[in-house]
């Protein structure tokens, strides 16, 4: 355990904070909670169908402690998870946290993020009921989320996609992306207003869930809809593959989030692959019936939100990408493609 | 993510061990489980309360690699997970698995632990139902597990105890303390029959979750209840918190697993300091009308577990441990007793 507290004083602390954050916002979970943090387990008693994901965030590997606030840390990695409830369009309900705490971890840190984390999950309207701290070599945040729908037919799977479906996604692509090449070349925001390259960081450091565009999407017919974490190619192939069909993705219809251009003329680097290739915007990827996308537009639109048609569901397998020439390319996962 | 399969076929071979279990145990879960790995999340319609806990393996600090097996390290995780789920009286549901997986380690090590993960689950009731996979510099296991209950009312909570209630614990004590020893300090094993050896490490190395000795009790009147993961001096201590009373164990009574005293007596410890202060038993203690002890004790039986009363519920508050000339002892936790 961390140096100066205890574990259990530790994890008394943080429930504190879980507490103060739940009762800023009383809101939260589609279910009952009758037994929070401070038991063997959470008690709950869902209405309905849940949807349950779990995610993680390793030190290291997905965030650097030198370069990542605590508060940045928190605010992430409830946002990651609860994208997963989003690409449902489940109503978000409760977390739990299971945090490793390096010995060499200031209390302060750990509270920071764990106060940012329930903070922002309530933002959500999510309540944290569970956690668990332990001891691990680097900073892990692992969270467990459940949302919660009506009935199991209310959410919206990866695998429902027909021929004949249009494609769209929500808000902007390529911010992240963009976000992650100036925080790393920090010489590349030159060109670019000030405010917009902050604006680009954050997408990288501060996701956004799209909670209320994936409920309002499946209230809207959508047929299969997924988070793009892994980036566009790779993510529309994994819808394709689970509703086997071939999903065609036009280039030049891509919602490329402002700045993006320039971030990537100065990396020498192509726009439309930082959106349609690159990870972690955690947009959403809808197919829906053609005849629904207005209607679905104007219901995004009213939480705020655009939504974009980018192509269409077709017979056959795999993902095409379609560029303004009308050659094709092949889709690229981030695997391949970063530097 | 590790060196010759890629992430997406890691958790595809995974999934596959998975279902491979689930078939081979079609019993499983509490719930109707809907979509389980391969979306965004895992859908499932619970039927009444649910019991949710989150618990971590870490490499290094619980667990290494080194001396456990890929199969022991997998067995161990779902285990100690469960048993929380066993302190409420829950019955066992579904789990969700999330892997952090080091550059260099083997994927076979990765299937063979998540194939022992899976099939000791399975052996449980439980269905793995979702699942997440990144990099981390050390092997971590995170489980989160979900149990269920016609009602909240019928989940047994470590705050129900009232002054005038029994103690007791199912099972032996010490093992684990004592198999931790003679894994250590293999020399200490000299006097013992290998046998019984074998079997004190094996209680260090894989636990038995209570589960059905956690439902009897939960049927039988239990009023409060906790597994003892860090000890019977520190889990009573939560359990007299959590409730306001005062819980005294008379130490005479505790039920030390054969072996633990000639371990003990090898390495000049005392026995019921292994039984009483030494963590990881993951046996249940247990408050209860003192009037529904000897039925209780049936119950359990009925499921292979001996139940032993080892104390009782008082007005005040903390806890006693008393010993055979009626003096009093201070609890101690691992946290000081360790070597």
């Amino acid at each position: 355990m961390p140096p100066s507290l205890g574990e259990f004083e530790l994890i008394a602390r943080l429930a504190e904070s879980v507490e103060r954050a739940r009762r800023s916002d009383p809101a939260g979970s589609g279910a009952e909670v009758f037994v929070g943090t401070g038991d063997d387990a959470a008690v709950t008693v869902p209405r309905g169908a849940t949807a349950t994901s779990v995610d993680a965030l390793v030190e290291g590997v997905h965030f650097r402690r030198q370069s990542s606030s605590p508060g940045s840390v928190g605010r992430k990695a409830i946002a990651v998870a609860l994208s997963d409830l989003a690409a449902m369009g489940a109503e978000p309900g409760e977390a739990y946290v299971q945090l490793g705490l390096p010995e060499d971890l200031d209390d302060s840190y750990f509270l920071e993020l764990g106060g940012a984390l329930a903070a922002a999950a309530a933002d959500h309207g999510v309540a944290v009921v569970g956690g668990d701290v332990t001891r691990a070599p680097v900073l892990v945040v692992a969270l467990t989320v459940v949302g919660h729908a009506g009935s199991a037919e209310d959410l919206v799977l990866r695998s429902g996609a027909r021929p004949g479906d249009a494609l769209a996604v929500t808000g902007e692509l390529g911010g992240a992306a963009a976000g992650l090449l100036l925080l790393d070349r920090p010489e590349l925001a030159d060109g670019i207003p000030e405010e917009m390259a902050t604006e680009l960081r954050r997408r990288h450091t501060e996701p956004e869930p799209r909670l209320r565009a994936g409920v309002a999407l499946a209230a809207a017919g959508a047929t299969a809809m997924i988070d793009l974490s892994d980036g566009l190619g790779g993510d529309a192939g994994h819808l394709a593959a689970a509703s086997a069909v071939r999903v065609v993705v036009e280039l030049d219809r891509l919602p490329v989030q402002p700045g993006v251009a320039e971030v990537a003329a100065a990396a020498g680097l192509d726009a439309q692959e930082l959106a349609a290739a690159r990870g972690e915007d955690y947009e959403l990827l809808v197919a829906l019936p053609a005849d629904a996308l207005a209607a679905a537009g104007d219901a995004v639109a009213e939480v705020g939100v655009a939504l974009t048609e980018v192509g269409g569901v077709e017979e056959g397998g795999g993902v095409a990408m379609r560029g303004l020439d009308g050659t094709e390319h092949e889709p690229r996962g981030f695997d391949q493609l970063r530097p």
